[in-house]
């Protein structure tokens, strides 16, 4: 396997840094001393704090993506199914980090939109990407009859990942899975309840 | 009207500087800077950071709590109807506050439980108080025909404070009402969904 590069190494390190700091309380020498890089190779890779957070976001999403195809990508599922089945790995992932940290794009929607307009648009279009899955498996349902509706398949997907952020948030408070289980439990009696079952 | 004591100066303006920074990244140089007020009173009245930003939290629920007892109070309304009143006041402080902030218990219940054990048992103290008013009125809502009882009230109160602060974050990042508006239509379409109209 090849050596990652030090940049890798610097991307890494922050995402660590940032999930624990946040995006305000993560300095420049934290991040190189947190990857052992001289603070020079910061400069020179990424220019500003705000640049290299940007690519930190935009890698992590590109993580969040992966888990969505597994999930809501995966056809052989009903598609009300693919959205529990998402909801369930993100559980999984979190319990695992034993709710330490949670997702950071909730963390860098509280935080950054008052320090950055780039990242608070990068949040914006990743939200946007975010949403399309969502709706789409939420269409799909609503065509196949799995679910009634009489709701726009747009407010529903972005109620689902509101909500599902608002749980993440109070899980951290709690430390708990509760947050996650109540969210899906209501949910899918309710605004996602499956009319077939 | 008497002067505000510089304690109570220190703790406006620490206030406002938490919500702009966040928790991490609000120095204590900081919050004197926006006090105009010498560091050594800050040390006085309060030791350390840490002890500033829990008793800016307490008095920041207090606040809230008084916007809960206008609504979720107001027994002149039916049960379902002090929770929408609730949601109605909030959304009216966010749009007058141009989306700029948001709610410091969300913002602290991401960011703070990775640095203070203190705040974060603080804050799990807070949401089993938020939780309390709304449960009661879910209870007295289902007692009353006007909520299926279905569901746990417990489990919807803490869904209605979970959704809403996710859709509050939302809201940070959108710089607009839309998030709000689109968790209480889904809301009370379906989990609060009023069964007497």
């Amino acid at each position: 396997m090849p050596k990652p590069s030090l940049r890798e190494h610097i991307l890494d390190a922050g995402l660590a840094v940032m999930f624990q700091q946040g995006y305000a309380g993560a300095s420049v020498r934290d991040i190189v001393g947190a990857a052992s890089a001289p603070q020079g190779s910061f400069t020179n890779h990424f220019g500003s704090k705000e640049a290299f957070a940007s690519e930190v976001l935009d890698r992590y999403f590109i993580y969040v993506q992966e888990l969505m195809a597994q999930t809501l990508g995966n056809k052989s599922l009903l598609p009300l199914n693919r959205i529990r089945a998402y909801l369930d790995l993100i559980t999984q992932k979190l319990t695992d980090a034993e709710f330490c940290h949670g997702c950071l794009i909730g963390d860098f929607s509280l935080e950054t939109p008052t320090h950055s307009e780039l990242l608070r648009q990068q949040l914006q279009r990743i939200f946007a990407a975010w949403h399309e899955p969502f709706a789409h498996c939420i269409r799909e349902a609503q065509k196949a009859g799995q679910l009634t509706d009489t709701l726009r398949a747009e407010d529903l997907a972005d109620v689902v990942i509101a909500g599902w952020q608002g749980s993440i948030l109070r899980m951290k408070v709690e430390r708990s899975v509760l947050p996650l289980e109540q969210f899906k439990t209501v949910a899918f009696a309710t605004f996602l309840k499956d009319l077939t079952t």
